[in-house]
């Protein structure tokens, strides 16, 4: 038995190094190197060419090398019952949570606005803060502990997912109540997983239910958001500007009007990168539940998407 | 019996209306219009012109309008047993709290990188956190909170004050003990009150102690840092940069190099403005404990300073 890594494009030594630390026993082979294909029965993926796992004749377990399975529900050559598992973990929680945090932070004390003045040496005490109601989209793992951090630092928090969710310690809508969830807010924060019903969600008719001035954190998928009504929306003055991890393309292409932005501030992918040493323990710990028969950790639901 | 607000240049109706609102039975009276003199017993300023207060012969209670009370401490004509109170509210906390963890996720999460990058059309995924050990000095109410939600966010925090400190749940050093606490961090914050013994802490003395690269986010006070020695500090490279929100002299002057500087960043002392809601309730208590000859609430020891 062992496992395969595919995610082409990708230095991946560190989690190779990272298996022969926490468990040596475990054979490891990286694509495009995979020699034995017969002996593999998890494979751990990141935007792996679709139709590859064909190839795979004893595959038994999925795992995607991250938070989001949106890249592996996407090849629909994967058989429907082969069990997929994600990340979940600190290792992706604490960056994800703090780069959210910064951003949101930035916004409500108009960090922007400071180093405009700066440049212009302007010295203007008025308005310190922005009122500042966070809307939280998709309030899993990840959003929750979005949602916990921003209310200790005082924040009115409003949560919104696809499903019903009772028992929650702040206002929650589903569904159908996006237009009451968006007129609660003015910072809106993503953080769903990419599905069918959530990609494009982000486009002009949402805007056009946002109260005026709202704020865009996207830190999901570049495909929950149409990029061009982003745009449009902060021309008409209904968005006032938005903070991006994630897009369509990545890296941005060089042509990509968001470059030159000054309402939109952008990084490359790094909210939140999946760090090894926090993973690989919890795949290890799938691999020998595949091995006994044991129910998986954070297996994800292939029709939910997440 | 009333109470005179002695702020010169600053705007103080916001106060005036909020004392109206919270106790309407109280005599406000506001410099330079203080029409009787000898009915005031209480002052509240904020720096006020020295020697002043000579003109109040009834006077038994100066507050501060804010946090520190260097401004009133720095009048040599306040007599010694004149009880002097401070606002310790959480209307100060918590932006102020936010500022910080604001300037602090900035610098983990190089947010001024990411902004260099985009100017330049750059996608550079590597290296996406600067390990942050914080060092806060000043562990008061407002450090202690910072403090507090900082170890939240997952950052590994060490405080330093003045005075020896038992029981925190975080490594504590004072006094002589600077040289190992700036051993252990890379990001300082100074929220030291300013005292004879604090002015001018933050200089070339300092800088040469601390770790290479070490940050400064300086939400204090301007005289706790020597401004030339932070330049030169930067030129040298023993220090990355700093986020600056008081300054010696303040507006920043208009020839000061602080707004050139792409290493420093320059707020217009906004971290924490006190809002009269939290500080106004606070003052009234204390007038009728003056009235009552009860204990007052956050009196300061004028030989501390704090």
């Amino acid at each position: 038995m062992s496992i395969a890594i595919i995610s082409p494009g990708r230095d991946v030594s560190s989690w190779v190094k990272t298996f022969e630390k926490v468990d040596s026993g475990i054979d490891v082979q990286v694509f495009p190197n995979i020699i034995d294909k017969k002996s593999v029965e998890v494979v751990i993926l990141w935007q792996h060419p679709k139709g590859i796992l064909k190839e795979f004749p004893n595959l038994k377990l999925i795992c995607s090398m991250g938070a989001g399975v949106d890249h592996i529900l996407s090849d629909s050559e994967i058989p429907f019952s082969m069990p997929i598992t994600r990340i979940v973990d600190p290792g992706l929680t604490i960056p994800m949570t703090n780069y959210v945090v910064m951003a949101t932070l930035n916004f409500q004390r108009q960090l922007f606005r400071y180093q405009t003045n700066q440049k212009l040496k302007i010295w203007d005490m008025s308005n310190p803060e922005l009122e500042t109601r966070v809307g939280v989209m998709g309030v899993g793992a990840l959003g929750s502990d979005v949602i916990e951090k921003l209310k200790l630092l005082r924040f009115p928090v409003f949560g919104y997912g696809n499903s019903p969710k009772s028992g929650t310690d702040y206002p929650y809508y589903h569904g159908d109540e996006l237009p009451l969830f968006l007129k609660e807010v003015n910072l809106i924060i993503c953080m769903l997983p990419l599905t069918p019903r959530t990609e494009n969600i982000l486009d002009m008719g949402f805007f056009r239910k946002c109260n005026k001035g709202t704020y865009i954190i996207n830190v999901a998928r570049g495909n929950h958001l149409v990029e061009e009504d982003l745009l449009a929306a902060i021309d008409e003055g209904i968005i006032s500007g938005a903070f991006l991890d994630v897009f369509r393309k990545e890296p941005l292409p060089k042509e990509h009007p968001f470059w030159n932005s000054d309402k939109i501030t952008v990084t490359p992918h790094i909210a939140s990168v999946t760090n090894p040493d926090s993973a690989i323990p919890q795949i290890i710990e799938n691999y020998k539940r595949i091995k006994n028969h044991e129910p998986l950790l954070n297996k994800i639901n292939p029709i939910l998407g997440y």
